[in-house]
């Protein structure tokens, strides 16, 4: 069976998300369609890239990754599909796909382009409003259905790409930032544990709050206490075990993260 | 694979829809089940009906549309199944169909009504205050594995409908209200692209509100600007560009719209 | 097609969920995967246990649950499988499985219990902190694409059990404690319809505040009283018809409830 997989702004209240789907089964009915997340903040495209790049890795070679995060939606922003080692993207062209195309590049595996612009693959009727159920949900049927990628519209080189912040290193050990908090409270940095290497840090500073303890797990240190550790996907992450880190630090996305090395 | 959706006001944190596929999942193993919404407003029948009406016709012939907005289970409202063209809807008998029916009867489609009245294609046991698990669930999954609708139970003639409120012709336009909000904050109302035609309004009113940009989509206009559009279905929505238009504007459900036409 | 159902309290915002079901379809692409909650309040085992306990008797023979509610990831506690009668459950050896499990021996069915102890069935790599991915979405995959459950482990005999406080019998009738407040604000106590038998109280009391309407179903009184009857599952539960009950009554998890019989 063919695997899709939906990110999108739309939450989960209205039916759009439910429509998309009855869409994309008309063209491969025995597809498994995957909800990622419905719940990205309205428009914010790196945080549905954040959620894209980290999902996708560990999904079934050919699975189909159709992201809408749309404030174009109607303009002449490009609809796009891309392949990106052995997984597929449908979207808009809005960068969405950067991390995961960072990735993908850094593994030198294949990456191909394509402009969406062969109407056969789309509804008969387009509003200039949903993108997701007019053209992207029926694209992604047909390309679940077998339908080759090149088919589906003009071959080309250049998507956008959004440049994300990179931590850098300092004098004392590296400096980044906040980019994440997830559903737990969490505070997700964009420091990585390929940044540190094997170096246990001494300290982790976020913003003016010492974070005094690092661990390997949550359960390491008693309920209450604020950790510092590498979440599920690398990244170096502030928490409070089982508690949030949101609540009790007041911090905000872009906010700066440190990390000290034993000197 | 047959396909059957859920509407209902269950939420997403019980397990109550996810107890609802398992039963489904008894009587047809194979069966894509697909989720419209959970999130109804407790008892809030018309927005149920909204999202069926909006839904359902995206969805392949022969899907099944299971809604449970259900105020009156376990008193004497009838549990029904209702084929409307090449749809079915499975339910209480509370007039959740009626938009999709009179769509259905305005293109001369095939419609039939079934009152569910046949235990042998329902749970062996029954509560009073869970039918979607006990009744519908059973029904739509022996529907979904092939046995013919007539078999469910007696035929009816006349199923519940609600009256809708209808926008109306003025001297200067239309006149009609609002009837839901999205998860984006986008403001609906029953005015509709039928209604006004080729026509491009001078002006839409929303309560004292003028809005002053009538637009195809939403990225025609700088973010926060308050404009007037067609959403994805056809009804004249008021949005507000990356915004919220309903914390902008402060209005409720049945607030008046209304359309200029140029003079 | 095999089922997998899945509760975490993992939320639907970050990915997380998704992930897991891509981790799954790697191992068993045919399967069924049902949510029954994501919502569980965080590291809140008891509301999981009950989510579990309710909802797994009404799915097919040979359904796998898989509850990942796991504030102890990554230290020493157990993963472990376990087959209760003709169902099977994944997850940290947390107490999750408590009231299941007394229901499985109640029916006189079979129960096993087997560490996890075989990375054969894991992903390749694992994190301290995500074993959802790593180590219980694996497992299911595997068990639902055929593996015997022995293969998966050691075989063990004592899971971990929570106990849940019960309800009393008084001079009175019966006295027990809010166990859970579901999505419609109506409450539930751990008083069952099995220790009142056929009695029909006298009154109910919750706290201070007397439920003066016993009833069958909620539409048996008009909007805004205040009602007790038995929910879906048995529970006697205290509701306002068309209105949450919650919000009424300030109450919380674990105050009383008593059962007055005539006398």
């Amino acid at each position: 069976m063919p695997i899709v997989t939906l990110i999108t702004d739309f939450g989960l209240k209205d039916g759009n998300v439910g429509v998309m789907k009855g869409v994309i089964l008309r063209y491969a009915p025995e597809t498994q369609i995957i909800d990622l997340s419905h719940n990205i903040a309205p428009q914010n495209i790196p945080e549905a890239a954040l959620v894209l790049y980290r999902s996708a890795p560990y999904f079934p070679k050919g699975s189909i990754h159709v992201v809408v995060v749309d404030p174009g939606v109607g303009t002449d922003r490009r609809p796009i599909a891309a392949q990106l080692g052995d997984q597929y993207y449908i979207g808009p062209d809005n960068g969405v796909i950067t991390s995961l195309l960072e990735y993908t590049e850094s593994k030198g595996f294949l990456t191909e382009f394509i402009h969406l612009n062969n109407p056969n693959y789309w509804l008969p009727q387009i509003s200039d409003v949903f993108h997701g159920r007019d053209i992207f949900a029926p694209v992604a049927g047909h390309l679940a259905a077998g339908v080759e990628i090149r088919k589906l519209g003009t071959s080309i080189s250049s998507p956008v790409r959004l440049s994300f912040p990179k931590p850098v290193r300092t004098e004392y050990g590296w400096s980044g930032e906040v980019i994440h908090v997830d559903h737990f409270g969490n505070i997700s940095s964009n420091i990585r544990r390929e940044h540190l290497g094997d170096v246990v840090p001494l300290k982790v500073k976020l913003r003016d709050t010492d974070i005094s303890h690092w661990v390997r797990t949550f359960g390491m240190r008693p309920t209450g206490d604020l950790v510092a550790l590498y979440g599920s996907t690398g990244n170096l992450i502030i928490s409070v075990v089982n508690g949030s880190a949101v609540e009790r630090l007041a911090i905000e996305l872009g906010d700066r993260v440190e990390v000290i090395f034993p000197s």
